[in-house]
């Protein structure tokens, strides 16, 4: 808490200057006016636009927005766009003029988008053209929304008859001014938002804040994290509707980084041919993208010499995959965030202590490192604080100022309390269960709700899974928390087998000896046909548990 | 101004969490604990203390501070002391348990000091052992002093029979828990002051709040900036009582970078052998310190390999030393900033499109380019805002989340007003007078104050100096405006001899002709037997405009 100042007391000096995303802009557009945003169109030349123009046609967006759309203060306005330089001039425009910019995520299923934009309440929709086939069927359902804004190649011929207003992007813009009188915002005010897709109840929304934003933006720049200078080009693959594109839009005007934008060309053979027509010295995507893109390489190879630098995040790099970039000369370095998180939650860059040893690959496989803008705790299965010893497995919670502390609109439905999400001094629960090392590195282990929690301690259900998964008759192995009338709660294995194996539980589990403490060993044993998926391919840990609480299961007790 | 919300508004999500020392020391003793201040000795070995260390020392000095000496939430606690272990410990106990540090500089005279200690009323000073000669004597005068804690080595005899109470730093931190339950501070508190000197009036305190202190750091460590990472170790010459040290025992604990601390040990033989066998890949220090080590150098090479980066500020760096540390691999990297910037005003990073260019040197000579959270603009004769296009002269302001507003107490005494420093709408007037590049680069060209203001146009008097400095037979040659009936202002210049060196004065103006614009050329002349100087050795030009209002000069009019 504050404290009370005494009479005689000091008062800083300091300039009180919020830290804005105009503040951004302002900079960018002029310090880095030269630096450019470069889009990739499918065709010979990619579009080229500088910093300095992305600034005046944002203002030219704003003066639309504000002047024909009536778009107000505090007004969400929506995209529903690829990575390219109009999504760069919405993510300035709409907050500088107070307003908030509101990223759809295009792979979202049908109702879920839905459900989100009447929660937002979204007013305006920024679409591209090739995107129209995807949004015009939602737009009956969106009742909120009065205009459309379609920028870039594409029919529009699906919008016909639509009730919403249909607008082209660049010619709403075309006759305003360059220059637009910027408010002076307070730093607390909202800029953007972003709704996470978790797998427990509705989408809830992270509504970011200039100051959020503005802080974030200087993390990412900072050496300890992706420390891009005007001699970077950075490919933003990771796309603009993932939290921000982890921050990258705003790090890179606040630094001068040039952005290589792929719009809709993400399969692995256009990528490799920006990467080796444009160089740029740095990339950030999700596992998946790399794993494609590594196939195209050595099917097709091609100079990729330029990208010194590749961040990946969103899930756990394998280690092959990190191992085969490095052969590449492409140094990966893992991060961990959510959307929660702005994303920014670690940065796995070894410490300088583990350079050129055997310790380093360990460390890069981590989670990596906590900034000074993220403080972190573990919290035991008693709600007991756990040290950073690298050994005691906690809840991971979170606090920093590009922190969620709440949802828009409160949590997110009926299935879901504040206090499953945040502790009740503020912090963000993560749901992620993991190790710190006293110097500060995450390891994840398992997530929190598919811990089992046994007699006051916790067994992780992924190490077990590993474990079963290493024995050579096993082809699958998912492990669950079920309720036990002695521990709680204790663990149920199911074991898809190889094809033509067959397998003694009690062997099994001796198998399990040796690594798993014996306390942690399943006494509950199922072999399935198959384990339940989500439609990402996860395991579906609820559909398990159901079937065992309704005795769907042949279950099996040593 | 911030707006109004609407009744819909979306209000942020994010945390409320402050931005800290606290933090920074939290973040800086756990995630960075391993890394160390190595502060030299003058004996075989430097002391070394690991950041940890550091926090359980900063927290027993905190206890000491409350428990024992009384200090109490925004009281000043001043410092009198080197770079070293204890002064940092000091710089995080001081502003962590609410109070204020006051770093005083030890280089000042007695009298300024004493008015400093006086007007910031310090009720506590730490003093190094070696310093005690200095400070002892002003002690007598320094009414509101009650405790000084000694820390080193020194003879204390001196402070026999003072009225203060002596304290020994070990003994008084030695027996407390090294613990502190540190306070949620208000962001915006003051953490820390220090007096300006400037030329004119009393010396001036500004006050630099947690919140300016966290983004400072965070802008210190970002790539266009130092930069520095846990890999790095920085030889901290800049003493900390100048400007915090340019920010590094703050920027240093955020990042884990070590700090190479050479305490009284500032000759230039103990500087080279701290760089031989401490091994720092950064260093920071005034041209002077460089000066001195480069002759040392050439006396007695000595492997300064290590050293790749050296930040050079508070004054110009000549060419012909940057182009002398280059060749020894030492890259330097130019700054400015002012005791009211925090001080990070420009670094000159050359701009990517610089890089291997004839451009590149050209860059690096510049006062450097503005970050994001420096915004500036040029304000001309009459006040208007100039373009930044390279050639348009005006007052450099400056505006920014760790600038001053203010001074502590009001300004500096009668001499000075408030309007003279701080525009009407909250802008420092920085008293340097420069152009800017169209992609943000400063070049600074005089004092605001040195400037000659002819018939609404603005004339260099620095400029004038070099070129008349440029003909064979001058020694020295010092500008300065005095009254003109017709032009307002008109240049003065006044010139030095080499020996047996003789000139017509029609000669001399005719030799500027082509270098510098007619109009330009000043009339009015005088041969002087000496340019006189400050205590600092800088041209004193209050001395000769009061000689040419006393008529003491023999001017020649052409």
């Amino acid at each position: 808490m504050p404290r009370a100042h005494r009479e005689d007391a000091v008062l800083s000096t300091m300039q009180d200057v919020p830290l804005t995303v105009t503040r951004i802009l302002r900079h960018g557009t002029t310090v880095h006016g030269s630096s450019q945003v470069i889009t990739w169109t499918g065709e010979a030349a990619p579009q080229r636009r500088s910093f300095r123009e992305i600034g005046e046609r944002s203002a030219q967006l704003a003066h639309a927005l504000r002047e024909d759309l009536g778009v107000d203060g505090d007004e969400r306005v929506a995209t529903f766009m690829w990575n390219n330089a109009e999504h760069v001039e919405a993510y300035f425009a709409v907050p500088c003029m107070g307003a908030v910019l509101h990223t759809l995520n295009l792979r979202l299923p049908a109702d879920q988008l839905t459900w989100i934009v009447n929660h937002a309440a979204d007013r305006v929709i920024i679409v591209n053209g090739s995107l129209i086939p995807l949004l015009a069927p939602l737009l009956p359902q969106l009742p909120t929304v009065e205009h459309l804004v379609v920028s870039g190649p594409g029919d529009r011929s699906p919008l016909a008859g639509i009730q919403a207003q249909v607008h082209e992007y660049e010619d709403l813009i075309a006759a305003k001014p360059t220059a637009y009188d910027w408010p002076e915002l307070d730093e607390r005010t909202a800029a953007a938002m972003c709704y996470t897709s978790g797998t427990t109840g509705d989408p809830k929304g992270v509504v970011y804040s200039h100051r959020s934003i503005y802080l974030h933006s200087m993390q990412v720049n900072m050496s300890e994290s992706m420390g891009l200078t005007d001699a970077d080009t950075t490919l933003v693959v990771v796309p603009q509707f993932h939290v921000n594109a982890w921050g990258l839009p705003h790090a890179t005007l606040m630094a001068g980084v040039n952005m290589l934008m792929p719009d809709r060309f993400l399969q692995p053979a256009p990528l490799a041919e920006m990467i080796e027509t444009e160089r740029p010295t740095h990339a950030a995507a999700v596992p998946t993208i790399w794993q494609g893109l590594l196939a195209e390489l050595s099917a097709k190879p091609r100079d990729v010499s330029s990208l010194g630098q590749v961040t990946i995040g969103g899930s756990a790099c394998p280690p092959s995959l990190m191992e085969a970039f490095d052969k590449l000369g492409m140094r990966v370095c893992h991060a961990w965030g959510m959307t929660e998180t702005s994303p920014l939650g670690t940065v796995a860059r070894p410490p300088a202590k583990a350079l050129g040893t055997d310790e380093e690959f360990a460390y890069r496989l981590t989670q990596g490192r906590f900034p000074t803008g993220v403080e972190a705790r573990l919290v035991g299965p008693g709600g007991e604080h756990l040290p950073w010893d690298g050994e005691s497995a906690g809840e991971l919670e979170v606090r920093g100022p590009w922190i969620a502390g709440a949802y828009y609109g409160g949590a997110g439905g009926e299935e879901l309390k504040p206090e499953d999400k945040f502790s009740a001094d503020g912090w963000l629960k993560t749901g992620d269960v993991g190790v710190i090392s006293s110097d500060g590195f995450l390891t994840l282990t398992d997530r929190a709700k598919d811990v089992i929690k046994s007699g006051g301690e916790w067994i992780s259900s992924v190490e077990l899974e590993n474990a079963i998964m290493a024995h050579p008759d096993v082809a699958e192995a998912a492990v669950v928390a079920v309720p036990d009338d002695k521990w709680g709660e204790r663990p149920l294995a199911t074991v898809v087998l190889k094809e033509g194996a067959s397998l003694e539980y009690a062997a099994l589990r001796d198998f399990l000896t040796g690594t798993i403490a014996k306390w942690q060993l399943p006494e509950r044993w199922a072999i399935v046909p198959a384990v339940p998926k989500t439609s990402v391919g996860k395991f579906d840990k609820k559909v398990l548990r159901r079937q065992y609480a309704d005795g769907e299961l042949d279950v099996t007790k040593l």
